[in-house]
């Protein structure tokens, strides 16, 4: 095995090697205090000044105003399934989903306890192989919030513009916050665990207009109240702090690199490669329909279940980790967020072509 | 400043060296699978061979029977001060709780949404110097648990045995978990933030004995019933990976040492040298009173305010670093969970006796 393979993991995922290097040194002694990062109170000088500049930096790339709150939580995108109707529906109230995959349909699931929940539209019986257009629903007036996912991981499915909606947006940007740029403004809540496009797992990313953290219920405990967090800067009780220092690594990096637009050009270029390959072939078939292509995961089947098994295991042979798709769908999926090197997806499209040549 | 110094932090807290050199090497190539362990899928072979091995070993430390389910969560201890009562309160439902620290309270105030709640001791008027003797306090037959913090980490108080009771008991152990032997048996959940004496923030280890985990409301989040932890194998989303990871190195070097009893009895050590400090100076004055004391965390005043800021400065500059007192209480406070060496509580001791003569 070479010292380092292409790893095309749907999350955790890929890393950039400088922020893995820089991680494995600040574990053991970090800004050279005789200790290291994950010994550090959450409460010292140092860390505070970590978790500090990772705000910052997320605040600069995402072009985040002033009147956003940005929190460092714990318990995934899932909590957030239910933290959001929690802290914004409730007796009478009501909100409108898009049911694009199955992350959608859990945070569905999770609203339905705390309000009536319009779901607006729903792909499921094309195997969510698409997103809606906006004319493709309406928005029901009463809603508090139109809520949809970003980028769908499974499927390999992405919104190619936000919704355009009288209604405030929330969006679960799990798997491709960081990736385009985009106006956060017609937002209410985006968040994001970060495990796919930001670090590794253990933190979710949530950035919440202000105004919102005085709708909570009174009633509810204090751990699933937004305001908690905002009022203590993520610091009410302590916040994960190593997944939160590799955050701030990998959205240095990110800066280094240019920053969302030079990224978003990478992303396209990235997926480019991919769809290219798909699309000049009669052996791969594209699950994804392409006004809804993701530049994140590109999702793709085989003539048969046993080509796309001996395609997985050949590609893993020659270094290129985890294209297998999501056991709910089957298939292939190459899942190439910001942190995955271009000269990873041009060597899996060389080796594309090789397999067609031989199995076709 | 000396390559490593030490880290009196109540937490995250100090780790064992050796855990950090292997955490290095992993972060960047786990196992030679060419990819870092913080970039590893969570249900790849290498991760759930970390997860479960970390999970077996715990269950052989702490001797936890077959019938209690042991998950991996995220939130912190906040987190549970709701679920617990979520889980197993609910309209005309009660339970007793002892108020001896502000972590109680905190869990008193969470348990107060979801079911009637007995405060059956405080130590409050003592700014919590001590925790009750089973006689001190009488538990409302109609409750459905007893709930305690086993160490009080702020202001240095420990039950120097499990309260004795006709009821499940309830434990928040995040600060002493793994550090003494106890029989399990009498608990209904026992619980623990790893950041003290397991691993670094970011994960919450929940010991549940299996017949609670049907007595949840239906009407829950999914994420805030232990059950979907438990059917899942603390996989229903992605795990803190990275947190989980290092509390199974921490396992795996308290084995070495030779298990719970054997860490016992070098925690007792250690804190009886401080202790004796303590008890043979007019200048310094333990906080806890003696029936009460905790072998983790050693509160302790000098004559002045003054005096203690300049001892807490100048053992800094000894390479003695997080002696200041918890805010809500002052003085100073050593904590000296597993992983902290019996030579830095010698070197404490030693610089004591110094500043005292120079400053009595």
């Amino acid at each position: 095995m070479p010292e380092r393979i292409y790893n095309f993991s749907a999350g955790p995922s890929t890393l950039p090697e400088e922020v893995l290097a820089q991680a494995a040194k600040d574990i053991v002694n970090f800004n050279n205090k005789g200790m290291g990062l994950i010994e550090m109170s959450h409460r010292s000088k140092d860390f505070i000044a970590v978790a500090d500049e990772c705000e910052a930096n997320l605040r600069e790339l995402m072009k985040i105003p002033a009147n956003y709150k940005v929190l460092f939580l714990q318990g995934g995108a899932s909590t957030q399934f239910a933290m959001i109707p929690m802290n914004l529906l409730g007796e009478g109230k009501s909100a409108t989903y898009l049911n694009t995959g199955v992350w959608a349909k859990k945070a569905i699931k999770e609203a339905k306890l705390f309000g009536k929940v319009q779901v607006a539209y729903t792909s499921e019986e094309s195997t969510f192989n698409h997103v809606p257009k906006d004319s493709d629903y309406t928005v029901d007036p009463a809603s508090e919030y139109l809520y949809f996912v970003t980028n769908n991981t499974i499927y390999g499915t992405q919104f190619p513009a936000m919704p355009k909606c009288e209604k405030m947006l929330i969006a679960d940007m799990s798997s491709d916050i960081l990736s385009r740029e985009f106006d956060i403004t017609p937002f209410g809540i985006v968040y994001a665990g970060a495990q796919k496009n930001m670090g590794p797992a253990g933190v979710t990313v949530v950035i919440i207009r202000e105004d919102l953290l005085d709708r909570s219920p009174e009633n509810l405990p204090t751990m699933f109240k937004y305001k908690t967090h905002a009022d203590n800067g993520s610091m009410f009780n302590t916040p994960p702090c190593f997944s939160i220092y590799v955050v701030g690594l990998v959205l240095k990096w990110l800066k280094k690199l240019g920053g969302v637009a030079a990224m978003e050009k990478i992303n396209k270029e990235k997926a480019a490669l991919l769809y290219n390959a798909i699309d000049s072939s009669d052996f791969y078939r594209g699950h994804a329909q392409p006004g809804s292509r993701s530049n994140m995961n590109i999702t793709f089947n085989l003539p048969t279940p046993e080509l796309e098994a001996q395609f997985i295991k050949e590609a893993a042979a020659l270094g290129m980790d985890g294209l297998k798709g999501h056991r709910s769908v089957g298939g292939c999926r190459a899942s190439i967020y910001n942190a995955f090197p271009k000269a990873g997806v041009e060597a899996l499209v060389a080796f594309m072509k090789e397999f067609e040549k031989k199995n076709s």
